[in-house]
């Protein structure tokens, strides 16, 4: 059932892999993903929406062309529509992703790290 | 600046008053909204949207016409659009709320309550 209550601590110990975002609440048209990751994504971005990281545990960074930002649990961050990113954690960290339903996590590119869409846990 | 990175408990620290919303970010049309809150809250609903209830510290009870939902820290609920309903705390608690910009925290509801909209921290 999509109403009840979601405990995001239990949703993250049904997630055995890296960097596959899973639906856990849909909010009108957006979606609230969870995702564990570790090491370098790819550089992407997403051309239609902002994005926003939320770390629950551990320590991200996400590259920009022109900086970097260090998210730590209980930081967010706002990654504006069309702007190159690269995530990377160096050890495992636990994001929540919100964005609307059917952004792509690769963003324009389609490649090995592109997980599929819409995946409910 | 709104695209600098967000530290939620920093950001609570700020926060004088309870069931007074403030804005911490922004994605797309969609806001992040903070608020302390403690005893209870009116019955209300918004008619137009779901919103998202995150806590973060505490507990939080959301009464529901039918049922009730506790939720602590690290647990969230999408209550869906049209559905009244009447947050409670016993004791202080704080929490997240996620939804489109302009929405008014009484719902259709203007009273004691009715907090002021878009006000960012």
């Amino acid at each position: 059932m999509k109403d009840l209550k979601i405990n995001i601590a239990k949703k993250f110990n049904k997630i055995p892999d890296l960097w596959k975002p899973r639906v856990i609440a849909e909010m009108n048209n957006y979606q609230f993903k969870l995702a564990k990751v570790k090491d370098e994504f790819i550089w992407h971005s997403h051309d239609d929406t902002d994005e926003v990281f939320l770390v629950i545990e551990g320590l991200l960074v996400i590259y920009f062309r022109t900086h970097e930002v260090e998210l730590r649990k209980g930081e967010m961050y706002v990654v504006p529509k069309g702007v190159e990113h690269k995530p990377y954690a160096k050890e495992e960290c636990q994001i929540m992703l919100i964005e609307p339903k059917g952004v792509v996590n690769t963003g324009s590119k389609r490649n090995q790290f592109t997980a599929e869409n819409d995946v409910w846990i």
